[in-house]
């Protein structure tokens, strides 16, 4: 509701009121129609109002500023440069549970496009995880996910789209969207930097993998269990890593809807614990990949009920019968050389850097105050000079000189305990 | 906005519009009036409306059921009873990056009673994380939660505290808050269930420690590392397991203001994934415990550059700073014998009833159509009636015998490279 319309039926009304004839009775129900609008716009006051577009990122620390926490990674030294992000395009088919979550996540990491996929409608069956809320039942998905996503950070490129890539019609606008350029232009390859599936169903997950393989586009699978209760992420680059069809579900629906296999009445259970985590761990993984950081498992488990985290890695199945897969896989055969050669420069690089860095110093400003100190042993460190605080800080428990025999609980204890926990997934590893 | 209020300055309008003189100027700008108040009345139509309260939870499967997918965790066998989710109080103490997500994921799992305590304003340098919007930007954390977890969820019991409870006063209104018993008077111990610490400092920690020693009350706590990409969540029960001063950080703030230790102009980073994926686990953990299903890790990390999970468990330690932790040390152990009686009882009922079991059926009403079979080897199964699949599904791969040396690329490399990650953990944790 904008406050300023309200203003202008109020000024009409004032015009009105000058230009009727002088009838007391006419005059009074102008006024409390006045009065109505006014009340009206007090209300309005208080409605969602949008902030403003914001040009550069900025590492400023003032309440004001929504990207001071996320540029504070490069002063923490996690990246080399955040605000790469607003040139990076994320493709998110699936809008549900993960993929809404997932493209907050993004959205309030200052992303700068989102191409948004779905088909379907928002249902109070769908509140149960986070993100859509109970006004927005019946908008589509991908229509409710442009509205709160809007709002929350106007910079980001929204691009929606209310399809669906099975069929197809959906598949070639799928295609085409993902290869559009216009946002920049000068990118390698087609118009995404990455796609993340978040779909419910096999056939979607085929789909995209068949996309991605002719594409040669590396994306990204999530997804959640029946039960509610376990998930996993996976990274798949063609011709690098095996796709979907390398290693296919054993039994999968043939010519007909899956969701209709489901038995009359009964549906799947879902948590906003393990989509949560799912979408945070894929968003996660995304961050790693566009912003290069961190190591990013091509393949990670949630089994929620023990806390298991398991990953795994897997290589392309040479007799893939996905067409596309098998091209991807020659052509990344092919360019080993060249990978190689690419691999030797780096290091090489890397060596020279290493022999001119003991020449000056690596940090020359030194920002954060730290010292290199000599690696000696505690038992003859200099009492007086490690004993020394700055100011405002004071040690939690008493020196070691002062109670030798202070029992230390939990730390050797918690190593057993993660030791065992480690030797009995050997076993059952080992076991299989 | 209220669309009866503007149908109201409508019809008021139309009443004025047969009161004036037959002026074709006025009457022209009469009916722009009407239109412009007819075009709000559109926009206002699709301003926030809230569901009805539900009275009880079903296991419908309709798109208007808020609960389906949760009471479908019943009929999934991962809970008895999911239902009794809105008998439980959960305090949670700080409703910043982890907090405000851990009520948005309580409120949609239909918790009872949820008690929120913080002192700090929204600001749009909160905007990187998830839950608060930019139009909230101003208004005490706890109003803008009320605000949208209200919206959310009407049937869930909102009580906020705008308070700060390392201070005297703060803490006394903490502690009334946490003992009061009106929402369930028949409750064991004290008025809520489960007290959840998502504070970002280590003085508010050692409040919610004091407060739970003393009431003798299980809590969880939560924390993510200043450079945005570490993340822990920790079971503590008094008395049973540390307390978080048994084994606190080494050096520690002194008399002063945590805050005002940190450089100016240097502020923590944060990300709305790693934070999306504590909230998502301490919530898990919380369902866990409310609803009795799976492991609660007594402490579980999360190392996102790495994707590791460390698990460990840490015992009280019996020289605690903390007198109240020392007390329910005591207690614990002289209540050692009647745990030790609870459970051998436990056991000879479970035994009791695995010998009656096998004379009638478990599941008498068979509603999944599982039935049991025999453990034959593969190899000796009657391929013709194995091969028999229910209508609408196929294999995906042709059988084994049809391809005898089909390469199954992934999963073979898969479990060599995950038993290699553990071996090396284990050497890592050995050399410690």
């Amino acid at each position: 509701m904008e406050v300023a319309e309200l203003k202008g039926v109020i000024r009409d009304l004032e015009t009105l009121k000058l230009s009727i004839p002088q009838d007391p009775s006419l005059h009074a129900s102008l006024d409390q129609l006045m009065s109505r609008v006014g009340h009206l716009m007090e209300v309005a006051k208080f409605a969602p109002s949008r902030r403003e577009k914001v040009k550069d990122m900025s590492a400023e620390v003032v309440d004001s500023n929504p990207y001071s926490r996320l540029m504070a990674l490069q002063r923490m030294g996690i990246v080399d440069n955040y605000e790469k992000i607003r040139e990076y395009s994320v493709a998110i088919v699936g809008i549900g549970g993960v993929g809404s979550v997932a493209a907050e996540m993004l959205t309030r990491c200052g992303i700068g496009r989102l191409l948004l996929y779905d088909y379907d409608k928002v249902e109070l069956a769908n509140m149960n995880r986070l993100f859509f809320r109970p006004e927005q039942v019946g908008m589509t998905k991908t229509d409710a996910a442009v509205q709160t996503l809007s709002d929350i950070n106007p910079d980001v490129v929204l691009e929606s789209y209310t399809l669906n890539i099975t069929t197809v019609q959906g598949f070639e606008t799928f295609m085409s969207s993902l290869k559009h350029k216009s946002f920049r232009p000068s990118k390698d390859g087609i118009g995404v930097d990455l796609v993340l599936s978040c779909v419910d169903n096999y056939e979607a997950r085929m789909v995209v993998n068949q996309a991605c393989n002719e594409l040669n586009q590396t994306w990204m699978e999530s997804g959640v269990s029946e039960d509610a209760v376990s998930g996993h992420i996976q990274l798949l680059i063609p011709g690098e890593t095996a796709c979907f069809a390398c290693a296919p579900p054993l039994v999968v629906a043939s010519g007909v809807d899956e969701r209709t296999l489901k038995r009359e009445g009964v549906c799947a259970a879902s948590l906003p614990t393990t989509m949560g985590v799912v979408a945070g761990l894929l968003v996660q993984s995304t961050l790693k990949f566009l912003l290069k950081f961190g190591h990013i498992s091509p393949y990670l488990g949630y089994n929620s009920l023990k806390d298991y985290f398991p990953t795994l890695e897997m290589r392309p199945n040479p007799q893939c019968s996905n067409a596309a897969c098998l091209e991807r896989q020659k052509e990344y055969l092919l360019a080993q050389p060249a990978r190689d050669a690419a691999a030797a420069t780096v290091k090489a690089k890397l060596e020279a850097e290493a022999l001119s860095a003991v020449e000056c110093p690596l940090h020359a400003d030194n920002e954060w105050n730290i010292s290199v100190v000599d690696d000696i042993e505690p038992s003859t460190m200099d009492a007086s000079s490690s004993d020394v605080l700055p100011e405002g800080l004071a040690r939690e428990l008493p020196t070691a000189d002062a109670h030798q025999n202070l029992s230390v609980a939990g730390s050797a204890d918690a190593s057993v305990e993660d030791l065992d926990d480690l030797r009995k997934q050997l076993e059952a590893l080992n076991a299989d």
